[in-house]
C-alpha cells in the first residue's frame, strides 16, 4: 500500500522525509558501522547528536539562555507529578481546567498540595477556553498551570493569562512547534513528542533555570528531579536516544521549511480550509467555539452516529485514516499536525464535500 | 563502512536481522501505509503488536500466569525508586551491594526507608559476588534486592540467595534473556532494554500479582505505581511503542534461534573463548574472580594504561569497537550480549593474540 493520510491524534504522522532518512541510516549511522540504536549514550556521536537536536530546538523557538532544555521519558503524564514535586514549595498551585489532560494534571497535583481551579470550561464539555480577563491568581500559588492546546476537545489558548511574577507552566504536547511562542512568558513548558515532534517515549521540558531546585518535595525520585537531568545534559541515565534522534530530524525539517513562522502560516492555511468548509456545510459541523479553535485538532460531527461511522469507514477506504473522534466524545476528529501535508487536508475536504453531496 | 563488531556495554549491538526488518518496515508497517511510529497506541495494530511481544516474552521465559509483564519508561534508574515506593510497606528492605548499580539502587531506597546492606563486595572493588550461605535476611524487610549481572565490574550471580517468603527483587538489565531463569523465584524482575533486548527507552518489569498494590507510599506518582500500568496493559498513557516493537522483534529472533537454552549455550561458548584465552595470556588478564564471571561483560587489563589505549585504538581500526572499560575503572571491557555473533568474539580473540605476540 502507498502512504495514507493519517489524521491520528497521537502518535501521529511524521514527515515522510524524516522516516526515509531513518530507514536509510538504520544499519549504519554516519559511516559508524552501527545503528544509532546500538551506540553508547556517552559516545561522541550520540552526545553530538543530542547537542545538535538541542541547538536546533533553541534556534526554532528562540529559547533564552537562562532556560534549560531536557529530553526525558515518561510522557506528559509523568510531568503531571514532576511539576508539583519540583515546584510546589508552598504546596499550593493554580490550574486552568480546559480539558481531560489539565484535569488529570490537577488531580495528580492534589497528591502533593492544594490545587485551586481558577478557571474551568468543564460546564460546557470543554468546548471553549474560559475568559482570562478577571482571572484571580492565588497569592500563595507556586505556579499557574494550563494545557495550551486541548487535543481531545479541539480548543487552544490564543492568549496567555497574566500571572504576574508566578511561573506559568504549560503542557504543550499537542501544539509544540506548531508556531512561534514567547518562551520568556513561561516558567516551564513540557511536551510529549508523539503528537507534533517525534515518536512516543520522549517528553521535552524547557525550564527556566531558577526553577531547577535542589529542595524538591520529600520522596521525589531522583529521576523526577529536574536538577538531575539538567546537571547531566539529559544523560543522567540512558536517555531515549532513538526518539531524540527522530525529534532532531523533525527539527531540521522545520528549519528547512523556514522555521516556525512559516510552519504557522501553513498550519493556519490547513486549518482554515477545514474550518471554512465546516462553517458552510449543511451536513458537518465543528464542536468548538470559533474563537478558541485549535489549529491542530479539529473535532466535527454530523449529529448522526451511524452517518459518522459511515463517513469514517468510507474515508478509510480512500486512505484518509484515523478520523474517529476520541472514545468518550464520538464523532470525528482530524488531527492536522505539522507533518500533515496540505494535500491531505485538501483530500479530506474534497471527500467531505462529496459525502455531503450524497448524504445531506 | 560495513557493520563493525560492537562491544558496547549499552546501548549495545542488536541482531542485524532485526534492524533490517525495521528499516524495510519504516514507512509502511504491514501494509497500513503508516510507520509504526505514527500509529495510535489504541489502534488494533499496536495493541496486537504489544500483546504479541508479551506472549513471546512469556514463552521465552516461561513466565507463570500469576505474573504481569509491563513495558515501561524511565530505565532501571526509575525502578530504583518505583520498587521501594510500591513494595516498602514496613519501610525496610535488604540489599546486596555488588556494584555501582546496586549501590545506586540502595541509595535511592534510602529516600523511602531503612536499607540494610546484608552483603557487599565493595571491599574488593566489586570483583566478586559475596557468599550467600550465611546471608541474614531481616525479619521486617519488605523485600530483598540484588543486581543479577554487574555490567561495570563483570560479575554475576550464579545462584540465588534463600530469602524465605520475602519477595526477591532483581535488576537484570544486563543479562535479561541471556539464558533461562526460574521467574517463580522472584517477586519482581526489571530490565532496561538497551543492553540485551532493544533500544534505550524501554524498561521491562515482571511482577508477581500479589505485589501489585494500591496502598503504595504516599506521594507515589501515578506513573510510578505498578498498578496503574498493570491495569492498562502498559498503555495507561502512550507507551514507548517503537522501542517495544524492536524488543518484540528481538523476542522473535530468540525464538527462532531455539529459545533461551540455546542462547545460553551460545553465550557460554562465546564467553569461554574469551575467558580461556585470558587465563592463558601473558599480556591480558581478567579482573574478576573466576567463579563469578559474567557471561555478558568481560573486563580485562594489560596492567599498563598506555598499552590498553593502544590496544583499544588498534582494535577500532579493525572494526572491533567500544572496547574501552568503564570510565571509573579503565582497562578494557568486551560486552558480548546475545546479539554479538560468535564471529565477533573470535575476531576479538584473534586480534588479542596478535597484539600479544607483538607487545608481550
Amino acid at each position: 500500500m502507498s502512504r495514507v493520510y493519517n489524521f491520528s491524534a497521537g502518535p501521529a504522522v511524521l514527515p515522510e522525509q524524516v522516516l526515509k532518512e531513518a530507514a536509510v541510516e538504520m544499519l549504519d549511522y554516519q559511516g559508524s558501522g552501527m545503528s544509532i540504536m546500538e551506540m553508547s549514550h556517552r559516545s561522541d556521536i550520540i552526545e553530538g547528536m543530542m547537542a545538535e537536536a538541542e541547538r536546533d530546538l533553541r534556534d526554532l523557538l528562540n529559547i533564552p539562555a537562562n532556560y534549560k532544555v531536557l529530553f526525558l521519558q515518561g510522557g506528559a503524564s509523568q510531568q503531571f507529578a514532576a511539576v508539583p514535586m519540583n515546584l510546589m514549595k508552598n504546596r499550593v498551585a493554580d490550574y486552568l481546567n480546559t480539558g481531560q489532560w489539565s484535569k488529570k494534571a490537577l488531580q495528580e497535583g492534589r497528591l502533593y498540595g492544594k490545587i485551586n481551579v481558577i478557571a474551568s470550561s468543564e460546564d460546557q464539555n470543554y468546548s471553549y477556553i474560559p475568559g482570562l480577563k478577571n482571572l484571580k491568581v492565588s497569592e500563595e500559588a507556586d505556579y499557574v498551570y494550563l494545557c495550551h492546546n486541548n487535543t481531545i476537545f479541539g480548543t487552544r489558548f490564543t492568549e496567555l493569562p497574566d500571572v504576574g511574577e508566578k511561573p506559568l507552566v504549560a503542557d504543550m504536547s499537542s501544539d509544540f512547534l506548531a508556531g512561534p511562542i514567547d518562551v520568556g512568558r513561561f516558567g516551564l513548558i513540557f511536551a510529549g513528542a508523539q503528537k507534533n515532534v517525534g515518536p512516543a517515549g520522549v517528553v521535552i521540558v524547557i525550564i527556566r533555570e531558577d526553577l531547577i531546585a535542589d529542595n524538591v518535595l520529600p520522596g521525589t525520585p531522583t529521576m523526577l528531579k529536574y536538577k538531575t537531568h539538567a546537571a547531566h545534559n539529559s544523560a543522567y541515565n540512558t536517555p531515549p536516544v532513538y526518539g531524540i534522534y527522530i525529534c532532531g530530524k523533525v527539527f531540521k525539517w522545520l528549519k528547512k521549511i523556514g522555521g516556525l513562522e512559516v510552519m504557522q502560516e501553513i498550519n493556519e492555511l490547513k486549518a482554515s480550509l477545514l474550518y471554512d468548509y465546516l462553517d458552510d456545510s449543511r451536513l458537518f459541523k465543528g464542536t468548538v467555539v470559533k474563537r478558541d479553535r485549535s489549529l491542530m485538532n479539529v473535532p466535527f460531527v454530523t449529529g448522526d452516529a451511524d452517518l459518522d461511522a459511515k463517513f469514517i469507514k468510507e474515508g478509510e477506504a480512500r486512505g484518509l485514516v484515523n478520523l474517529k473522534g476520541y472514545r468518550t466524545i464520538g464523532g470525528m476528529r482530524a488531527s492536522i499536525y505539522n507533518a500533515m501535508p496540505l494535500a491531505g487536508v485538501k483530500a479530506l475536504v474534497a471527500f467531505m464535500k462529496e459525502f455531503e453531496g450524497k448524504e445531506a
